[in-house]
């Protein structure tokens, strides 16, 4: 029962000077609070609703900025591939390469993301049950990588609607690999405002609460000095300025339920 | 940010004697862990799968059992009535009536129960949005009742599963009315079984927690000594030899989330 | 393969004047048409939003206007019934006796539904999945009634919205018993308004066809001569004075349907 | 109202034998009943559940197949890119290229199709409710393509099923393109097997009928001349010897409903 480990920062990198605003503020707080810490960031937004919407940085400028980030801070880093061809170069960087959960059906991605030896953050699909992700894990396996970890962030629910499924945890965590709670993804509205998914940020505090009392291995989250203005998934950031009380409470909580016996309750 | 209150028992009542098994068990660990206890048990099931399944031992004699519990350990009681003849008697012994989930859209019964005066815990219905529970509110409170609780017990997910939406919690709590949370049922899989409804107790801790975390006013349990043998439900209940250890946890968590500050995460 | 029967009419009984009217257009059109008819009329609407709805004229002034209805065109009626004790009166007025979704699983009502010898039209309800409606079926014959009719009216998917699964009309097909598609609740957005349902009559012939197209035994439909100042889902209802045309499209789709074999696609 | 096109043929070229086969006795069929028809085949299924599940005979090789059916029965052909480099050879011989459902938000992928001018047949993600398809067109269109068609495939409803909501035919008939039923697809039960997905081929007629009452620009079909033994999907393909009687039914209701004015039912 290893206290949690938090992957946080931006959702896509939009300046050096945030990411580095952002990693700072992070790596304060969780020093204060005895959080281990992994900065995330990513450097494209691949699948954005709009081909106008903001995408990024790209990959090598955003490498160059994770790599700082690194450096500057003595913290482990995060991030996303959406191509074959980028998971070596992202690997040299990246202590931690996440396969995006709309293309985790993608065997080619997988192949290649396994082959790296990175760590490798698989999203639940929204349009998987959570006993499905067992394929998934086994296709790394198969290519040879068994540094592996789930992370739940909403399962589809009638249109336009995600809804965390809490059962679902237990079943991933079956498959004796960490498991990961997304919880800022999983307060998206896909397809709720004219151009972008919607979010209901008001209630990360809730939803966090909820995924922590089960005892996970890490908790995930994306941040901004100001959602309203983010490029992109701001309805569903934490304001950065909330940072250090919201983490407190998750701390507390994390630390109570992994004193906690677990209850055979089958009979 | 009071203690939360179990409202706890059997699903339906068996028997006197098994009744008064579990009420006896429920006083004796509620009272070591300082919560505030109600005796649940239901004279009739009265929406079983089965013609053939068992239903329970009627009004009359439900009430004697109920009736004889609230005088041996001095505490209160809840039931749940399915028709508006009922109300009127049922409301001379139970403290709190309840509303069932798949007749809460029923105008003569929600007004007949609004007029005992009982306080009401309205069960959220499988097909409502948590929003949709104003409804019903505002049909009790324009019957003359504000004596209200609502109840959260899933969500129909698809054919055959139950999903409980976390964030419906705090979209309910908006309407100032205790809410409750009715963990054993929400655990159902409807249609599960050849005759009835199958379940997943052996989650009913997860759920539980994540339930908790979120700083409710109250715990809906239904336990069994032997669960596999229970004639209504069993494949959800709580054992009863794990009550203790489970109400311990959930005691623990209740007190932690409950000094946490409320955050505003909008800004 | 009999050409599809109509059970059509009115949501509620807003008044004798109103139903006479419907009774008449639908008498005139289905004569035209060769459409076998029963007038479909609500003496109470019983689980309204708001407590302020409007309900109807209640079970004896209603059960007049049927009685009416029947004499002066010469047609059955069908209406449906929410307690056991207006299932004896109300058989002896109507033909067929419904049971509503939400009570489709209320057990005393199916019972003395049964005991009426009446047809039933049984509701499926939005929360359960196709092959559980063998249970009320079942139910019914256990208590002596095998005068059974299956209605697909939409199922719940995600909050606030129904969906209608053409795959489920293929499974009730296979309880033996005739099945009808009830259209125009198919279409309600359940607490899609302030204070009722909204619904989407603007597609009511797409979805009428997509069913009949399957070679069903009934199509029921409710229509209103102004649907805007409809007392109750006007937003469903299908305008009267689109009835011909509409029943002349399902009309000459049902006997194409009906002509085809039934092809076996398993191997 | 133009005849429905008719784009059918094998999910994963196993062969080019079998692709022959099956070519040959579409275009027989057809011919005969007056069907405009379009070869499908893929060269690669890209997101097998299994890492060693058959995914194809490649790009090159699948495109010579292609090329060889083109060129033999002088039809055009249809198949499906998964990554930006293959859009432009695949173009080449391809009438009209697919872009899959998972990976219908893929910016760069789209934008890459978009460039070859071919006609892009898009296939609604499961997990996108119809009126988001529009930021899809738009993509399209922005990257200077508008010889678009949208394709449905079913929607997610609850873990492991998909739902056809013919309701959603009708909303994106309003982008103004050709809407096609990719009815095959529709079938499957996601994770219904061990290591693939399951499907209901069985009910292929009963969902294929309904589609094509709403009068709509294609249908999509994957058939296999013995299904039970086939590399992929076989638990939903139509049984090749099914396709003559099967076809013929389709172009009787198309040819009916096409007949059909649009009725206002709004008012």
């Amino acid at each position: 029962h290893l206290p949690f480990v938090l992957f946080s920062g931006v959702n896509v990198l939009e300046s050096r000077d945030l990411a580095m605003q952002v990693a700072e503020e992070h790596v304060k707080v969780t020093e204060a609070l005895g959080i281990p810490y992994v900065f995330k960031g990513s450097f494209d937004k691949a699948n954005r609703s709009s081909i106008n919407s903001f995408r990024g940085p790209g990959m090598e400028e955003g490498l160059k900025i994770l790599q700082e980030i690194k450096e500057t801070f003595n913290v482990p880093v995060i991030t996303d591939v959406h191509e074959a061809y980028q998971c070596a170069p992202v690997a040299e960087v990246a202590d931690v390469i996440q396969l995006p959960a709309f293309l985790s059906r993608q065997t080619d991605l997988v192949v290649e993301m396994a082959k790296t030896g990175a760590v490798i953050n698989i999203k639940k699909a929204q349009f998987l049950a959570p006993h499905e992700m067992k394929h998934i894990l086994k296709k790394c396996e198969e290519a040879g990588n068994d540094q592996l970890m789930l992370c739940e962030r909403g399962t589809m629910m009638g249109y336009n609607n995600l809804v965390v499924d809490m059962l679902g945890f237990g079943e991933m965590k079956k498959f004796d690999y960490p498991v990961m709670f997304d919880v800022t993804h999983s307060l998206q509205r896909p397809g709720g405002r004219e151009d972008s998914a919607d979010g209901r940020r008001a209630q990360v505090t809730e939803l966090a609460r909820a995924g922590m009392s089960l005892g996970l291995s890490s908790l995930f989250l994306e941040t901004h000095p100001a959602p309203d203005s983010a490029k992109c998934d701001g309805p569903c950031a934490l304001p950065l300025g909330k940072l250090a009380p919201f983490l407190k409470q998750m701390k507390q909580l994390d630390e109570l339920v992994k004193t906690f016996d677990e209850l055979d309750t089958r009979a």
